[in-house]
C-alpha cells in the first residue's frame, strides 16, 4: 500500500469528525491508517472486536501506531483511543479523511469517444479510451474510467463509478451513487433458446438491466437483461466478484451476494437476502426477505423469509450441519448393520 | 426495457411472416412484444405452455396486450392470437421483426486501429477502440465491436458479432454467424506447468480455438488454446455467462454448456450434449452423445450416450436424487441402530 | 494451429540445444512440433510418459512425424528420439526453439495513452489503447498489450506481459517476469461493508496487490486489494482462468491454483499449496506448506501441512473417498435397519 496522501489531524478533530468518543490525549497528530503491525509512527490502527482481546492489547504495545478506533466496550488500551458502538464506521470515516476520492483532471477525455447524441453532464468524466455511444445520458459527477462502455441510450446515475473496462450495453440503466468494478459485464443478452429442427435457436433478449441507486457490483460480475422485462438490482445490494445473474431475475434492496454466486433465470431475492459464496439458484425460485443461504447451497426451491438454510438440496442449515456431521459416522454405520444382521442371523438359527 | 422502435404490423401480416396460424381478428395492429402484465395497448404477448393456463388466462383478462402468441393446442383466448406448435419459435419471429438488428453506421470507425496488413470485408464494421492484428480477416457482415480485439492471424467469420471487449487471442478462427459476448477470452494459454527443480516451468501454449459456426459464447467466458492442438467448439454450439473451457477441450455440435461451467483439459463433449450450471468435469473424459449432467455434477469418469447424470461423483441422476433424499434420514438412521444395539445387547443377556 | 513459424533444426542440435539424450539418427531435419496424430512430415512430436505405451508405439508407427521427445525410460521407438527424464522439460525447451515469443515492433504506439508522468523503459512495448496513469513504472522487457490498463503509481516488473484487457488498479505492483492474461484484474476493491442504519456502508480499501515474480494469472481473473494491507501473490505462484482472490489473501511460493477457485479474505496459503478446480476457502484459514486440497472442496479451518483433503467440509482425501463410496449403499442401508426393527419387533412379541 502507499500511503502517499500527506493530509495530517489531530486525534481531537477527528474525534468531532466520525463522532467517536476521545479517551485519552486529543492533541497526538495522525497521518495515515495501518493496521496494528504495519503501523508507522503517527498512523491511527483498528480494533473491531472483543474476540481475542489479550492478543490485540500485546500486538498494540509494540505497534508504533498513535492511536486506536476501538468498540466502545473495549478495555483499557495503551493509546490513547476513539470508542464506537461500531468500530468500522469510525474505521470508514477516518480513510475517507485520509484517502479521499480523486477526480481525474478532466471532464472528457481527449482520447475518449462520445457520440455527439449522448448527453454527459459537464461534472462527469469520461476516461481514455471510454466509449459512450447515441442517445446516452451521463450524470453529474459520474466517473466513466478509462475503456469503460457505455452503449447505447443507457443511463447512468449521478455520482456513479464506473471502473475500467466495465461495459454497459444498450438500454441499460445504471441508477445514482453505484460503483461498478473493473471488466464487469451489464446487460449481456440472457440465455434463451429453443429447439427447432434439431437446431438451438436464439430468442432475442429484448429486456434490459435497471440497477437502482447505491449498489455496488464486483469484478467480471456479469448481469444479463430480460428476456421481455428488466433485469432489476434493487437499491444499496452489494454483490462480489465473478457473480452471474441470469435474465429477469429481480433482486430487493440491501441484499448480499458474495463471490462467484449462480442466480438463474427468473430468481427473485426479496430484500435483505445474503448468498454466501458459490451459491447457485434453480430459475424461477423466490427467497424470502432476510434470508441467509449458507456458502455452496443450492435454492432448489421457494425460501420462506428469514430463513438460514444451506445444502443441496436446501435445508435449513441446523439439519444440513447435522447431516453433515452424520456423515462421517456412515461408513462405521454400514459396518455395524452387517454386523446386526449376522447377529440376527444367528438368533434367528439358535 | 425502452421499445423505442416504432414498427407496426397487423396480427394477420405477422401471421405470414411467422408461419402462425390466425385465431380471431387479423386487422388489430400491433407495435411491439411485452409480457401480458406489461403490455401496453396495441403490444403483442405470450403463451409459453399448458402450465397453468388457468392463472395466464385470468392474468390475460387484465392485460392491455392487443394480441398472444400462444401454442396450438391452448384453450379458446380472450385476444385474438397466432398459434404455433412451439411458440417460442413464434416469439422468435416477432422479435425479429420488432427489434431488427441494427448495424453500425461506419466501416471501419475513425478510431478504430486495423493493422494494414489485415483483410476487412467492406460490409464489416469495426467499432471505435477495437484493435485488429496483422494477419487477422474479418468477413462480411461481421461486427467487431467498441474495444474488442482480434489478434495476428485470426479468422472472424461471416456475420459473427464480437460484442465490446471480447479478446480473439492470435491465431484463432470463429466461424460465420457466432455471437460472443462481452469480456469473453478466445485463446487464453492452457494452464500447462511442468515440476522442474522445485518451479513450475510454463510449457509454452502453441495450439488455437476453433469455433465453428453458429456458435454463441457467453460473456466473460475463457477458452484457452490447445497445447498443441486445436481446443474446438463445434457448430451450433450454445455457451452461457463465466463458462471455462481448458486446453484441449473437444466440444461436438449443438452442445449446451450453462454458466459457470468448468471444462478440464483435454475433455471431450460428444455433440448434443447439456452440462447445467457450475458442473466440472475431471480431465481427459468423454462424455457421451445427447447426455445432460444435472447442475453442479461433476463428471468423474467417462459417461455413456443419452445418459441422464447428477453428483459428485457422478451417477445415474435418479440415483443421485435417491440418496439425497436418503442424507435427510441419515442421523435418524445412527439413532435407530444404537438403539438397535442395545435391544440387542439385552437380548444377549437375557 | 498455424505454425507459421519456419525454422529449422536438426535432431542432433537440437540435443545440444534441449541437453536431451539423442537416441538414433541426429541428422533428421525438423521443421515444428505437433500431436503424434496431427504430425506432418519433418514434425517433432511428443511422448510424455510411461501409460499405454502399446498404444503409444502404435500410434507413432503411422505418425508422418521425424523424431520425437521421450522419456528416458521409454522402450525402443520407430523414430529418431531425443530422451529426459521430464519429457516435459525437452518439449519446453523445443517449443521454445520453434516458437520463439515475437516482440512488437513499436515502444509506445501512436494511438496508447501513456501520462507525461509515467515512466516507461525504452525496452518495453505499450499496445494501442492502452492506458498507463501517472506515476505508473514500465520495467525493461515488459509488454503492455493493446487495450490494457496500468492505474496510478502502479509498478510493472522487467518483462512482464499483460495481455489485452488486463486491469492493474491504481498502486498495485507486479513483479518481474509475470504473464498476467486476457481481462484479468488486478486491485480490485475489497468486499467489506459494515451495516449501518440498516444499510450496507462501504468500507473503503485502500491496501494494494502484490505479485512477486515469475507469476502466471489466468483470463478474467479478480484479485482484490488489501483492506488496509497487500494481497500477496507469491513467487512462481501459478493462478487458472476464473479464480477470485479476495481482499488480504497471502499465497505463497509456487503455488498452483486451479480454474474456479474462490479463496475468501485473509486466507493465508504457504508454499506449494494446491487448491484443485472450483475450490473454496473459508475467510481467515491457513492452509499448510505442501497440501493439495482436491477439486471442489471447501476449506472450512486450518489445514496442516502436507495434507492432501477434499469434501465439504475438509476431511482426509481417503475418508471422503469412503464416505463417497458408502453413500452408493445408503439407500439400501435404511430398508435394511427397517427389516432389522421389524424382526426385532416380531422377536420381542414372540
Amino acid at each position: 500500500m502507499t500511503q502517499n496522501h500527506s493530509r495530517t489531524i489531530s486525534l481531537q478533530e477527528l474525534a468531532g469528525l466520525t463522532e467517536g468518543r476521545l479517551v485519552g490525549d486529543g492533541t497526538v497528530l495522525l497521518t495515515g491508517v495501518a493496521s496494528a503491525h504495519d503501523a508507522a509512527a503517527g498512523q491511527l490502527t483498528f480494533l473491531s472486536g472483543a474476540k481475542n482481546y489479550t492478543a490485540y492489547l500485546e500486538l498494540l504495545k509494540s505497534s508504533k501506531a498513535a492511536a486506536v478506533i476501538a468498540p466502545d466496550d473495549a478495555p483499557e488500551l495503551s493509546l490513547p483511543s476513539l470508542r464506537f458502538k461500531n468500530p468500522y464506521y469510525g474505521l470508514i470515516k477516518a480513510l475517507e479523511f485520509f484517502f479521499p476520492l480523486e477526480k481525474p483532471d478532466y471532464s472528457i477525455h481527449p482520447a475518449a469517444f462520445v457520440s455527439e447524441n449522448a448527453e454527459v453532464d459537464p461534472s462527469a468524466s469520461i476516461g481514455p479510451y471510454a466509449v459512450v455511444e447515441a442517445g446516452a445520458v451521463i450524470g453529474a459527477g459520474a466517473n466513466v474510467c478509462a475503456q469503460a462502455y457505455v452503449g447505447k441510450n443507457c443511463r447512468i446515475g449521478k455520482g456513479t463509478l464506473l471502473h475500467p473496462g466495465v461495459r454497459v450495453l444498450a438500454d441499460c440503466v445504471v441508477g445514482n451513487a453505484c460503483i461498478i468494478h473493473a471488466n464487469a459485464v451489464i446487460g449481456s443478452d440472457g440465455f434463451g433458446f429453443t429447439q427447432h429442427q434439431g437446431r438451438q435457436l436464439k430468442v432475442p433478449q429484448v429486456g434490459n438491466v435497471v440497477i437502482e441507486d447505491d449498489v455496488e457490483i464486483g469484478a467480471c460480475v456479469t448481469i444479463d437483461r430480460g428476456a421481455l422485462v428488466s433485469t432489476v438490482i434493487g437499491n444499496g445490494t452489494k454483490i462480489d466478484n465473478m457473480v452471474h445473474i441470469a435474465h429477469n431475475v429481480q433482486i430487493g434492496k440491501n441484499c448480499v451476494i458474495v463471490a462467484q454466486v449462480g442466480i438463474s433465470g427468473s430468481t427473485i431475492l426479496e430484500d435483505e437476502v445474503t448468498l454466501a459464496g458459490q451459491v447457485g439458484t434453480a430459475g424461477h425460485v423466490r427467497v424470502g426477505k432476510g434470508t441467509t443461504v449458507a456458502a455452496r447451497g443450492v435454492v432448489t426451491s421457494d425460501v420462506a423469509p428469514g430463513s438460514f438454510v444451506s445444502g443441496f438440496p436446501l435445508k435449513p442449515h441446523s439439519e444440513e450441519r447435522k447431516i453433515m456431521a452424520s456423515l462421517r459416522k456412515l461408513p462405521d454405520l454400514i459396518k455395524k448393520v452387517r454386523e446386526l444382521e449376522k447377529l440376527l442371523e444367528g438368533n434367528e438359527k439358535a
